[in-house]
C-alpha cells in the first residue's frame, strides 16, 4: 500500500506500469478504462471531508465565482499523494457520489465510466509543487478575468483580501503553448501554471480565469470569493479616482494567516446546508 | 407526407396555396385564422426536444438573457423545413402545450386561436438560408444592447465565448427599411437580418438585441449566455485600461466547436425542472 | 352620487365643503382624521381592478424599481375624479385592504386611523392636469436617480423604452420652492412637478426619484420598469464610447402606442402571485 | 446594582478588579473564561429589543451591507453603560440565544464559553463619546469601500441619504497607530475611531469598511442601506458627467431627524421574519 503512495519510488509495479502507459498511452485511448493502469487507493477519505468538498463546490456557485464550471479539489487526508475531486459535472451538482479520488498525476484510482475534467492537471501538479497547499479552486470568475486580460496587476483594497499583496502573477499560456484552446490539459500545462504560480495564493489565467489555493478548503473557498470581492472593489476604485491607497506590505504582513475564513465558512456552510440533501 | 416538407417542389398544392397566399394576403389579414391556408404538419416532434425548448426558455429567463420578451426556436427533427417556437408569451411562462410547428415562411401549422410572435420571421429566414442552424435564439440582453448602439465590436474575452472570434456582425434595419418600429415582422426583414447575419454565430441588432444561433439547443442557448458574459467582461475590461488582449484567431480557431456547453445545459436543465412541473 | 363625483360642481354640499377646507385647512391639521371633511365615495372600484394596482405594487418591488419607498396608484374606474393608492405602507407589503380612495384634491375618502403617503399630491395633481393619464408610479429607481443630477438627459436606447424619445424633463424643486426636503407634499409642489411633466411619458424628479404615467397601469408600471433598464443600458454605452446611437424621432413615432406591454403584465403577475395570497 | 452599572465609580469591588486585571491581564490570557473578572448585568434587556436586534443582523446581510462579517449593536435599555451585540458570529445566523451584555470596556456580563468579536471596541467606545447613539453598524459594503480608499468624498444624492450631507470623515488607521492588520480590536484604536466619527452619523475606514450611527436600530439600519445606495449612485454619477448637483446644505437641514426609516424598517422586519425563526 505505501508503495503505491509514492510518486517516484523506483521498481515498483506501478513505475513499470506508468511507464509501459507512457509507451502507449494513445493505444490505450480507445480502450476500456478498466484495462488501463489505474493507481490504488489510499483508503476512504474522512467523511466530513467529503461533505466539506461537496459544500465548497456549491458554496462557489452560490457565490458566482463559478457557474456551469470550474472545479475545486482537497488534498487526501490519508495520502499526500492523492486528492479528491469531483467527475466532470458542474459544481453546483455535485454529490458526495461523484467525488473522485486521483493521484498526483491526475489519474483516477476509481473511475469506471465516469469523465474527469480535462483541466485535472491544474490541481495535480499543483500539489506536487507545493506541499503547503491542501486545496486548489480553478474558476472562471466574471470579475477577475477582465484583469487576466487588461494587464491592470490585481492589488489589495482591504483586510478581507489582503492575501492578493502577496502576489498574483498572471499565467500567459502564449508564452509556453502557443495558440491552444487555453485549455490546462496536459501535464506540462499544469507543470507550467503551477511554476507562474509559484508560492503565490493565487494565479490569473489570460483569457481564462485564475487559479487559487489555500492552507485548507475554508481558505482556498474564502479566498476565491474576496478575490472577486477585491477585483470588483478595485475596478469601482478605480473608475472614482487616480489615487487608489491599497495596502501596504506592512499591512499584508500582518495580516499573514488571518486569512482562515472561519466564520464566514460557518455562514456558507449553513446557506448550501439545504440544497445538499 | 414527403410532398408537404419540399420548400419548393412544384405541382403540388402546397405551392398553390403558397401562390395564392402571395396573391391574396392581404385580404386575408382579416379574415378568421381557420380560413386560412395552414401548412401541413411534420407530425409529431420528439417529446424531448418539445421538453428541452421549454427548458430553453426558461433557461433563458433564469440568466436573464431575455424578460417578457425574446424567444427560442428548434429545427422539427422530422423535418428540417418546419420549426418549432412558442405561440406569444413571455418565455419564463412557456409549456409544452404552448409550443407551435411552423413552416420556414413562418406560418403555423395548427394556430387555432393563438397569436403568433410578430418577429417569427427572424427565425423562419435564417433556418431557410443557414441549413447548419439547428436552433436560434431572440433576445435583448442588457449586457448586449451597449455594444449594438455604441460601435464597439464585441471581441472574445475568454474561452467560454471563443465563437464571437468567428464575427459577430450589427444588423442596422435603418439601413434597409429606414424609419422602423425597429421589429423583424416581415419576411423581407428576416431575410435582410439573415444576410447581415451570414455565417456567423450572432448578430447585434441596433437599437434592439440579438439573435444567437447554434448546432442545437443547448449550443443557441449556452452561446446566448456566453455572449451576454462576453459582454460584461470586456465593458469592464475596456474600463480598467487600454490595452485589452483579446483571443487570437489561432485560439478562436483551436476551440472551434467546443462550444457544445453539455456541461452547463446540464446543470441549466436542473435549475429550472422544479420550476417546468 | 353623481354631484359627488364633480369636481367643479357649484352649489353641492363637497363644494362648500372643500371652500370651508381650503378657509380652514391649517386649523384642521391637529383635529383628529374624523371630524375633518371627507370627499363621498364614487363607490366600490371594479375588485380587479384593485387587485392589478396591488399586483403593481408589488411588481415594482420586485423589479428593485421601489424599495421601502415610492407608490403607484389607478385612477377609479368608476369616477375620472377619484384615485385609488394605499396607506402609507412599504409597496412590497400592500394587500387590497390597504387601498385608499382619495379625490383629486388627494383627500382619502374614508381614512378611519390610517395614514396617507405625504406626497400623495403628485398622484392628485397629475391625474387633474391629465386626462388621459390612468396610473402614476413615483418611486427612487437606482440607475434613474443619477440621470437626475448630471444634467444628461435620458434617451431611448432601444425599441422598448422608446417613450423615452417623447421626452423625459427633469423637475428641480428648487426652482419653485428654494431649500425643501425635496418631498412634493403640498398641493402646489404637486402641480408645480404636473407642469414640469406636460404631456410626458415621465419626469425625473432632481435628488430624489421619477413620476411616469401610462393610460392603464400596465403602461405605466411597464414605462417604470423599461426607463430603468433604459437607464443603466445608456450608462452603459456611453462609458463604451462617445458615439452612441439612440432612436430616431422617425422610429418613436413609429413605436407610439406600442408600450402596452401586455405580454410582459402577464408574466409580471404571475411572478407576484404566489406572494399575494 | 446601580453600583456596578457605573463605569468609573472609585472603591467598589469592580474597580479592584479592574485594576487587579490591568496589572495582571496578560497573565490571564490563558486562564478559562470564568476566573476573569465580569462586569454585573444591567439586567434581561425587553425581547423587543433582542428581537429588534436579531432582525437588524439578518436585514443587513439580506441587504448585502454585511456578509459573513460586521456588526450590530444596540444600547441596553436599562443601563446606558451596556450594550447589546452577538457573540461572534456570521450576522445572518444570529440568535436571541447568541446575544451578549457587554459594558463599555466592551467586556461580556456573561460570556462563558462564547468567542466575541475582536472589533467589538468600535462599539463601546463610540458608546462612550456618544451619548446619544442608541445602535452602531460596523460593516465592509462593497460599494462604500472605493470611497474610503480613493480620496472621494461621500456626497449626499438624494433625499434618502440626506444624513450624509452632515459629514462622512475617513479614519485612517496608519495615522494613529502605522502598519496593523486594520483591525480596530483594541479600546485605545476604538477611541481613536470614536474621534475621527466626533458627532457624525458615519465614518469610512479605509481598506476596511465603514461605522455607521444612529438613535434608534432602525436608522442605523437604515443609515447603513442607504449609505450603500448613495455610494452606488455617486460612482454612476461621477460615471456620467463632471457636473453632479449634490444636495445643498439647507436641503440636509430640512430633511435632519427625518431618517428614521420606519416604512422601511416594518418591510425589512417582515422580509427576514420567515428566516428568524
Amino acid at each position: 500500500m505505501a508503495d503505491n503512495k509514492s510518486i517516484a519510488r523506483p521498481g515498483t509495479r506501478r513505475d513499470f506500469l506508468a511507464a509501459f502507459a507512457a509507451l502507449t498511452g494513445s493505444m490505450l485511448v480507445g480502450l476500456p478504462t478498466r484495462l488501463r493502469a489505474e493507481p490504488a487507493s489510499a483508503g476512504p477519505a474522512d467523511p466530513h471531508l467529503i461533505e466539506d468538498l461537496v459544500a465548497a463546490n456549491r458554496i462557489l456557485a452560490a457565490e458566482s465565482v463559478v457557474d456551469g464550471y470550474g472545479h475545486v479539489s482537497v488534498r487526501h487526508d490519508k495520502d499526500p499523494n492523492r486528492y479528491l475531486i469531483a467527475r466532470s459535472v458542474a459544481p453546483e451538482l455535485v454529490t458526495a457520489a461523484d467525488i473522485l479520488e486521483l493521484d498526483l498525476d491526475s489519474n483516477a484510482v476509481d473511475l469506471r465510466e465516469r469523465k474527469m475534467y480535462l483541466e485535472r492537471f491544474i490541481h495535480g501538479e499543483i500539489y506536487k509543487a507545493r506541499p503547503d497547499v491542501k486545496s486548489v479552486v480553478h474558476h472562471h470568475s466574471a470579475a477577475v478575468i477582465p484583469f487576466g486580460v487588461s494587464g491592470v496587476p490585481l492589488r489589495p483594497i482591504y483586510h478581507m483580501a489582503a492575501f492578493i499583496g502577496l502576489g498574483v502573477p498572471v499565467f500567459e499560456i502564449r508564452d509556453v503553448a502557443g495558440m491552444t484552446d487555453l485549455l490546462v490539459k496536459t501535464p506540462e500545462l499544469g507543470k507550467a501554471l503551477a511554476r507562474t504560480l509559484g508560492d503565490k495564493p493565487a494565479a490569473l489565467m489570460r483569457g481564462h480565469g485564475a487559479v487559487v489555493v489555500g492552507e485548507s478548503l475554508a481558505m482556498a473557498v474564502g479566498r476565491s470569493i474576496y478575490l472577486q470581492m477585491d477585483a470588483r472593489l478595485q475596478a469601482q476604485a478605480m473608475a472614482l479616482g487616480d489615487h487608489v491607497t491599497y495596502l501596504e506590505p506592512g499591512e499584508v504582513e500582518k495580516l499573514r494567516g488571518l486569512d482562515s475564513y472561519d466564520r464566514a465558512w460557518e455562514l456558507w456552510k449553513r446557506k448550501v446546508a439545504g440544497a445538499m440533501k
